[in-house]
């Protein structure tokens, strides 16, 4: 069974507390605006189009909440939501969804409504297509990617891209999903992903729980698996791709490249295409997020690093185009040349 | 100050017990035999030279033993030295200078003597004839290798090849050490090496003893150090290397070479002649040990992986000869091609 990291349910949300994973599936039921940005501060609620996704259901827990209390007043709730879009944009400050999320349902806030009852419909049901809308964004990922993957398949992938990042069931994971789905026979390889392990806590997990067998191993250690000829492909999400197709995405991905290139292993790029951002020219302009210390020095509450040490923590790198053999977005399978196929690509999903 | 793994001082074995590192620098004193091998069992000891030098200085102490208590028999002391062989020889199975220490000391136990005294001398100086013939392999690695580092440096460094590993100053950490020395300006960077972390643990708490800027990171955050010209060249040590000068070490050093091909990064082994195996023609033959998963999945004492999750733990990996600048041993530096240059300066060392 595939998981749902965040859900509607009987008039709550609920999310995966991630914090807890893999020891404990613990779904919190969350009822007030504090609660869900608690939540998202302390990533038990983690991926961007996660987060997104819970947010903008923020907005339908402050607008019922309101008219459950009682409330008539349609700019009272105005003010509300307003408020709601403040308290959401101050828990986590890259994450790109997060703010897309709110711009969306601040703008739906504003549209005329004649009653508080017409203005909650109209929060509640652009959440709900918010949430649709992220779950069709990994189908159609899914679908396209999965014809990359070969019958009896041995993927490696690195971080989470997984459901557990997303409304659905994954960029990268979608894939597999869908080719497990259509027949395929798949064996995963996940990287532990230092420093956080999202590998070993998250895609691990999930796997296990869809019934996808997994192979857990050592970021550094993918070379010499890919050496010895016992991958057939590579599939990672991405956070932020610019127009020549360079990929910034978890660190560590472009050491997987790198090895899949030197052993003739097709490396694939999954995401959504709002991951692309198409005002930068090449991955040298995407800035890259450098992380505290102490996640590498003390990584699960031991210190593990002499005190005072000085660290290197970037929290992205980024995998240039020519490493890549196809980037997958909601819109199909796209090759290189690059710049000129993801234009052309992009442009068809918009008409 | 450069650290001391082992050493003999006022007629005790001390040893650094590894295992408290990074934590707590502890000096074990050891008076026993069974001291010893508890210790080369429990890691206190690691680093194939330094358990080799430990192990030679096992016979010793078992040899002065039996001359404090009064024996006097030599065929009894003997006996002993043999039993001792035995007992090192369980300790760990493929530590190759383990077995290497024992033969050596076997030998000396067997040779002619009138006296409890003269064996009790023969064993003491071959002991530390092993430890001071370490010293000068570290020291002479070190003094080529050091004609590769570049006058203001930054070094990347894989898992420990330092003074902690060796009976010396270390092989690859040795290169760095006497580069200082020489009054050159060297910034370590050291990756933390997983699953057992020796880069944090170790590598970077010697180097910060020894007064050498280091930097800590993931091991495949390196590759976008590499990549924005953070790094003017990588040196590791070697567990195995093949006629080819296919070179097996600690997983995780694929890796790093292959990034710094990509990136125009010469890319350095340093190691004394006894790891080279010209029996083996390339590096396919080396064969890989496989770890237990708990390594990775409990990497922090608390568990970080869903509980029966497969795991790929390999040891090391083989990085190909092409990927490798040069191979540095106690005869000089090798350069490609290292079939034949290998097997040249390996010539003129045995002369």
């Amino acid at each position: 069974m595939i998981v749902e990291a965040v859900r509607w349910r009987d008039g709550v949300l609920e999310i995966i507390d991630q914090t807890l994973l893999p020891h404990e599936l613990f779904v919190m039921r969350i009822t007030t605006l504090a609660e869900l940005c608690e939540a998202i501060r302390r990533l038990r609620v983690r991926g961007a189009p996660a987060i997104g996704v819970a947010a903008a259901y923020g907005f339908r827990i402050v607008a019922e909440a309101y008219a459950q209390e009682g409330g008539r007043e349609v700019a009272t709730l105005r003010q509300r939501l307003r408020d709601a879009a403040g308290e959401l944009a101050s828990t986590r400050p890259t994450a790109r969804n997060l703010f897309m999320a709110i711009e969306r349902l601040s703008a739906v806030g504003e549209t005329p409504a004649e009653t508080v009852e017409e203005l909650v419909a109209a929060v509640a049901g652009a959440a709900e297509r918010m949430h649709a809308e992220d779950r069709e964004l990994c189908a159609a990922i899914a679908r396209h990617g999965a014809a990359l993957v070969p019958a009896d398949a041995r993927v490696i992938t690195h971080c989470n891209a997984g459901a557990l990042a997303t409304g659905g069931i994954g960029t990268a994971l979608g894939v597999v999903y869908e080719a497990v789905r259509q027949g395929k026979k798949v064996h995963v390889y996940a990287d532990e992903t230092r420093p956080l392990l999202q590998g070993a806590r998250l895609t691990a997990w999930e796997l296990e729980r869809a019934g996808v067998p997994v192979t857990l191993l050592c970021d550094h250690a993918a070379a010499s698996l890919l050496a010895r000829g016992g991958i057939d492909c590579a599939i990672v999400g991405a956070d932020r791709i610019a127009r020549n197709g360079d990929t910034a995405n978890k660190v560590g991905t472009l050491s997987l490249a790198l090895a899949a290139q030197r052993f003739g292993v097709p490396f694939y790029v999954a995401a959504p295409s709002t991951t692309f951002d198409l005002a930068l020219a090449s991955g040298a302009e995407i800035p890259i997020e450098e992380r505290a210390a102490d996640e590498v020095t003390r990584g699960f509450g031991a210190r593990t690093a002499p005190p005072g040490v000085g660290v290197y923590n970037p929290a992205f790198d980024v995998t240039p185009a020519e490493l890549i053999a196809a980037i997958v977005h909601e819109g199909g399978v796209v090759r290189p040349p690059f710049e000129r196929n993801l234009a052309t690509s992009l442009a068809a999903l918009r008409r």
